[in-house]
């Protein structure tokens, strides 16, 4: 099967980075299929950057048309909804996948994520996915997007100490990492603390190969039914009909 | 004061009727300046149409510097949250202007969109709104968005039985109109059922006058902290990049 | 237009201070008519002057036939649902003014009253309005209501610390002051603090303006059904027949 | 012990009513105090009778300083937070009392009303017990309140058809009555139904009963700390300052 | 009447404490038939010993056919609803108990209960009872529960700190006591700490007299519908036949 | 990898039907051992059946030590909370697995179970899952679990009839069959109502390969700690002691 895991930001190191877990973690016979949207924000912080990383990352797919199932990249889920309009194929966020790992290990989980200005989004969509009582608190490290490898040592002491707060005084069971470049952590962070510390994209990819062995499909009917043809254009198409 | 209202999809006739309504219930010494997003979908139903439209109404709010408030004229309230972080102006989407002006003046109302489509759309917005409880349902018409015109009299027998039913069988004690294009209808359905009948463009834009004479602003702190200059690029300049 | 702004305490200091307030930020050709109850408590701190508080609040309102609007000037919308149920014009709570405006500007605020034994009464109307998510914590100054002037820099000290704290410990994106009481220190909180800081009174003559330009009308229908005429007596010809 | 049951409207032959069916079910030993309000609405019938029925309800315990438990005898819990903060002794409304005990017989259950107007009072109530979930509907017969008796077998073939109703549609596997003048009709609607039909007077007699024995006091910390003594003045004391 | 106090635990001595405290707070004329679940765990104490606790208590209950009432004495209200399943007499757990009267005396609680591994379970409950915004936080004073007695003073002094920390952190205005091994302590604490604080297994007895002197049943239709006759067989039964 | 599915019923032929399905499922390297609870109830249909049916399910779960995770194949999931303590390897039960996948893949989703007892029950899973706003309702085709086989084409038209009032009473975008033995049905209706119909055994068994693939743990902090060793006994040992 081939699984297509988009970055919706611009930045082709994060697809990378993305890329690699995703093979670490893909069955023999997937293939991960990596691409980085080829317009919009370099990384993804909050509402505007979210909105303005949707039509590159749905151009992507629409572009990719040989896949199975579709990993959204970014922990904000950027798109999610307007996505699975898009193909009767599986999609599905990190965010997402990182949180229903989590409720299925735990009975209570926090995250810790980078600003504290994507916070009320990932509130939203707790909210949305009936999270909200199971995840008790969304916390911050406060390390910008891009910084996250640059900082190095600092960073992950600043998320060490999120997650120590998570289990104090949140009295969490499991940790969702809420950021797509801080893959490389969760392993070694469940490890030190004992408890699931989860990474999105490695959940992402494994919760697709379930749906695509299980032959699902995403719903055709009410809110996902396909846009009428007409409507299929792309972002440059409708710029130049401008 | 000068109020922006912005149709985030491409087709001026509906904007034409937005600020139609807008200036009739604009103040005197209240201007609306009526903008059409200069690309994307022709109308709104849907995740995806809605994912579209979101840049090129972005644009057309940092187009338009001059303003003092915002109404985003589509009823899902289309980028409401990515706007916000672009000006500390007041920003409504008429959707949650309607919802908050028939809680203001009823129990419990329920709502009558257009297609099935944009249904779950909507209901997550209530919910966002904490509005789950007093919005009974959301009930559609299933006349698309441009044929709201063109179908007259049809249309409009249509829309009648669902607010029928909203009284019966909902216990509706007000009816939101849940689309742009039925602005025309509000008075004289409030008339004709003896409810509040209500519409979104009209009341966004009084709830912005309102906003704009308390002099308050939008929150510069948390989820609609501005973006940093860098990312405040068009989709035109994110394309060009490409 | 006339707003009738009524204080359901019989302090008239107070009221005076609603109506130079609410003066302030009417717009040209809104005439504020500011009534005080006749009887009642002096000052409403809880349950039971809120209960005692209503009955001269609703004669008033019925003694004063001639308003487009009523603006119910006490932090616990005291009697909100009861005077809806006596007029068609629009009937606002200063607490839900606040709250509703604080929702369209932020994804989050705390509120500030004044004793800690009105924060339940104060939790059950957020409920009510659907503000539980987005109202995170109802803080109390301690200060009782009729010391907020005498108190004077003591006073303002102690909601400041509050303010500190909704920012710190709740991640308040605004803040809303919950008292009538409160209503002069707004503004300069705003500017103090760099969020919205939001006073009721204002708030609630402001919507109110907007929903008499929006010619709509509190629902006759369900719950807000006006009385019978004959059970339309008031508090003192029920205590006469006894 | 003594219990008082007050009937918060004026109407005698309603307090006359509740008060057989109190002694009847009284355990030996508790004497039921039955009064009437002295001076109010004739019968409570949404928001605006409630607020006008406070007072005298409040009067009517304060007069009767010699109880150990206070039953509040309106379906809609008429002032019940007002009256806990004027006693320790517990105080329950019967809306209450029928609640509780229909969620300890059965997982979910509908309420059978009078008029319509009543619902939202009584759905608000549900929300603020935690009940909104149990509770599948609340259903009104449509008889008003004085015509109960009057109406006869015709009120009843009124309230029996919304209880099959309630089985059927809402899946109920319990009724509560909502109106203190249906004690009468609970034991043989249960019967007839064979499914838990309770009425709120019997049930908040028997339970003030229960939390007299256990000694147990209304918290005086809070939301129902006690007015400060200047406060506690009648309706009638109030109106003579005027 | 006959209440029979099941005790799910096979601790004697727990059954005995309980035991007492029935007898202490039934009505004259009440008879406490108080029964130690004859095989599971020694304490509950999570998840899994509830589970292996179930069977032995619904035995139990079967074993002894006589009574009107039942009351599961363990806070975590082990196998409620399938005791619920067995017996049209009333069934009340201790927890739910503690909980309901709490949320008759005060706006909000909190629970201090024995070890963490509990708390979760108890939340779910919470939640299912629709007391998850009445109570603000279940708090674990990491004693387990058979040390409650030898553990003596300093026992006592784990549980005096949580509820401060309740009174003060949660501004909680009672206390449940989250364990039936707490049953001696409540009326000291209630009034060390002037406000309620509220014991399960007299809070359960006391209901149960107030149910049966009521008359009521429980459902025996839908979700507690009595399982078939052949179903109705004991785990040593079941196990015989493996 | 090894799953093992445990039938928490004891009819084998229900488990060998759970395996087959199971088996056509899995990935090439998994094997499935599935295993009949060796004693308890025939089926399980309520609260009762799975109060009796959790010990031989955890007897079952401990005497297969060797698996790499476990599926718990009743649609109620019974015992989850009770398993997920006797081992750090995933457990998901087929009723959390199907509302999962279906949260997935539609906005609003359906359930069509058995018998109308077991309702209630599944709806407390909903809520615990935090399902209740995308499970728009519960539906019981009235059909005995062991009849679901005998029964035959009766059967499926009783079910293909809640599917059709699934999707336009409830504007249902997806339907999950809500028992163990409706497994052969799904691809079928999936096909026929051209909505995903989804089966609990298969979703359970691919969402615990993919929890497998992930190397994560069910946590072993707070609420799903491991009992101490000396309470990990058998139902059988229990028994024998007493």
């Amino acid at each position: 099967m081939r699984i297509l895991v988009v970055n919706p930001n611009t930045t082709a190191s994060m697809t990378e980075k993305a890329c690699v877990a995703a093979r670490r973690i893909a069955s023999e016979g997937t293939e991960i299929v990596a691409v980085t949207s080829q317009y919009g924000p370099v990384s993804i912080e909050g509402y505007y950057d979210e909105a303005m990383a949707v039509p590159g990352m749905l151009d992507a797919i629409q572009l990719e048309k040989d896949f199975d199932a579709v990993v959204i990249a970014c922990f904000d889920d950027t798109g999610l909804d307007a996505a699975r309009c898009l193909t009767d194929k599986p999609v599905i966020g990190i965010g997402e996948a990182a949180y229903r790992v989590a409720a299925m290990l735990s009975n209570k989980f926090s995250v810790v994520t980078t600003l504290g200005r994507s916070v009320p989004a990932l509130e939203h969509n707790l909210i949305r996915y009936g999270m909200e009582r199971q995840c008790i608190r969304v916390r911050s490290s406060e390390i910008p997007v891009l910084e996250l490898e640059s900082e190095g040592p600092d960073a992950i002491s600043k998320i060490t100490l999120e997650i120590e707060k998570a289990i104090e005084e949140d009295r969490a069971e499991a940790v969702v990492l809420g950021c797509a470049g801080m893959v490389d952590l969760a392993d070694k962070l469940s490890e030190q603390f004992s408890i699931p510390v989860l990474d999105g994209v490695t959940c992402a990819v494994s919760l697709c190969e379930s749906l695509v062995r299980l032959k699902v499909k995403t719903t055709r009917k009410g809110g996902y039914a396909p846009p009428p043809h007409s409507k299929l254009r792309t972002m440059n198409e409708m710029l130049n009909d401008k």
